[in-house]
């Protein structure tokens, strides 16, 4: 079924009152929702309701806490989310890059013991919005098997990269390995089968059985008896085919969070009862270097021109944020989709709380 | 053949200071060749002499230019390379960067009308020295086709990341293309076939013949004439693989190389007698989040955890940089591996300049 986005909206804010977020942190973290929904990424939308609110209940998330500032400096910031969500403390720092970065031309946060941040792209869009190249990361629990390894290590660690353009951004946004999780549970949910060399067994062996791979990936991600397996790193499963460079890439987000922030690394973050996920931020002025309306006319040519490269029949050539703003465009006209399992879902926290659903359009 | 890698620092000298570099120029552009050799990464190697021989030539390198700050901040520079030899411009900026991340907590720079700077991870590396994580990028000529599209438009585009640790730092140093161009100039050489799914032709399909490859690539990225095809992106032939991400992180290196530094985009880079390449860097002190020490030391306890994950007979589980690292303590006893071709082309510029080469050991 499809609901408005401004039901949607109004729901998620209710919600989030009842569970004790202040206005303005309730009203954020709908934000975050609702935007990735209507941009057509609905692995990190609504449908992740059920969860923040399991998470609620067992104390893994802390609605009340406020956030802390550990350290401070003309161009850092290292925040304590304080076991509240991670937009909280990432929407927080990023509008304080934002003002450092426009004194001095870049800055640069980390913070830990921080909960699930929605959409990395979201924060990076936040500097985009301002002129400014916006870099956002999140380590997460463990699901990602390193090159020749048979359990899982890493985190699915998303990596969100903004440049200012017209007329939308460019938005680079997604896990570093090769899917996230939310790939598969959307595949496992629609009995399909996984269409490429994503997840593997406890001897490598590539697994094509989506709701197989989840039932692993349960296992991998939330405790910490290791089954082994799991999903694979950008590259899939060959050296021969540089699978260690998608290993490169998801350490790299390793270093930048979970380590930067001595928070936990993704592999530590499946303890029952504990999260303590890490994010990085960091902003950059690009008129440290030119005029921005220039800089911005120069992407978007190389945008063009790659658009119309000799190309695949019947297939067409995206530049990163073009998907997204195009589904933005019309689930603002048309409503959000929202999947059968979570549509029982929400009826289920609606009762709960006494607060009535969105409905069907 | 082995040569020691004190005579092959002692023959490049000479060659660069008789074409005209300074003494420090040349004794910076030596170290660099050498230090990729004895790394093991050939590719970026004394190999490379008898292409910036013939660039010298063409006046695409012009040796006695002197580098120019155009723009400078606190926290940034904006350099031009001067048509001169990116190994210079580079270590200069990195250098002032490394001042100014000890004064700030971070800085970045981006050069423009370049050349090849070597392997992106020497400069990186300079930042792990001091204590600080590095990020070296670069663009290249255009090799590279993304997804769903028959011709080459993207550079290989280098991504270089370090972070301090013992015995050596983290060092992730490569192409964010699923390879190099260099490593195909290998097997080309030795008549090995590609063992992956690295090169396409003009219709997207997958080729195995790496001189075939190598032919069509030195069209691909020396013409403005394209023949279509090139290499593919880190992810394969596939969007079921996710190659769209190895697209993204190719286009994230040309936003912040060609574009930032208004220089030429990868694209530009083919027309004859130009170059005209972009480099970008940045380093962060860590120490704006907690106590160097301390972060080494939890960098280097996860990197042991992944040494030593259950994997798959025979195989192991390298951290990036654990390789170079033991091929430089070989190579430094044995000397570094020159192949038969290299060797020819260094007898033919010594003989020209009246230079010994050196000696195989």
């Amino acid at each position: 079924m499809r609901i408005s986005s401004l039901s949607e909206k109004e729901f998620l804010e209710k919600v989030f009152a009842a569970r004790q977020f202040s206005k303005s942190d309730g009203a954020l973290l709908a934000d975050t929702l609702v935007d990735a929904d209507l941009r057509g990424i609905s692995s990190h939308g609504i449908q992740r309701l059920a969860w923040y609110t399991s998470m609620i209940k067992e104390h893994i998330i802390e609605p009340q806490n406020k956030l802390k500032v550990i350290k401070e400096t003309p161009t850092s910031l290292l925040i304590d989310a304080n076991k509240n969500m991670g937009q909280i403390a990432t929407a927080f720092a990023e509008k304080q890059l934002i003002k450092k970065t426009q004194k001095l031309g870049l800055s640069v946060a980390v913070i830990r013991n921080s909960n699930h941040f929605g959409t990395a792209g979201y924060y990076a869009r936040m500097a985009a919005k301002q002129g400014l190249i916006g870099i956002a990361l999140t380590n997460t629990r463990p699901l990602v098997v390193p090159t020749n390894a048979t359990e899982a290590f890493l985190g699915s660690n998303a990596f969100a990269f903004t440049f200012p353009a017209e007329p939308h951004p460019f938005v680079f946004d997604g896990a570093t390995s090769i899917v996230s999780s939310g790939k598969i549970q959307v595949l496992a949910k629609n009995n399909q089968p996984i269409p490429g060399d994503w997840a593997v067994d406890d001897h490598r062996r590539v697994m094509h059985d989506a709701q197989k791979v989840e039932d692993n990936l349960a296992k991998v991600a939330f405790t910490e008896k290791q089954p082994g397996g799991g999903v694979l790193t950008l590259g899939g499963l060959l050296q021969s085919n540089s699978n260690y460079k998608g290993f490169g890439n998801s350490l790299v987000v390793e270093l930048l969070t979970g380590i930067l922030a001595q928070g936990s690394i993704s592999a530590d973050t499946n303890k029952p009862g504990h999260h303590d996920f890490s994010q990085f931020l960091l902003t950059i002025n690009p008129e440290l270097f030119g005029n921005l309306d220039d800089l911005k006319k120069s992407a978007e040519e190389m945008f063009d021109r790659l658009r119309h490269l000799k190309h695949l029949p019947g297939t067409e050539i995206m530049i990163p944020g073009d998907r997204e703003y195009r589904r933005y465009a019309e689930n603002l006209k048309q409503g959000v989709v929202i999947d059968d399992k979570t549509a029982a879902e929400l009826k289920t926290i609606g009762e709960e709380l006494a607060i009535p659903v969105p409905e069907a359009i």
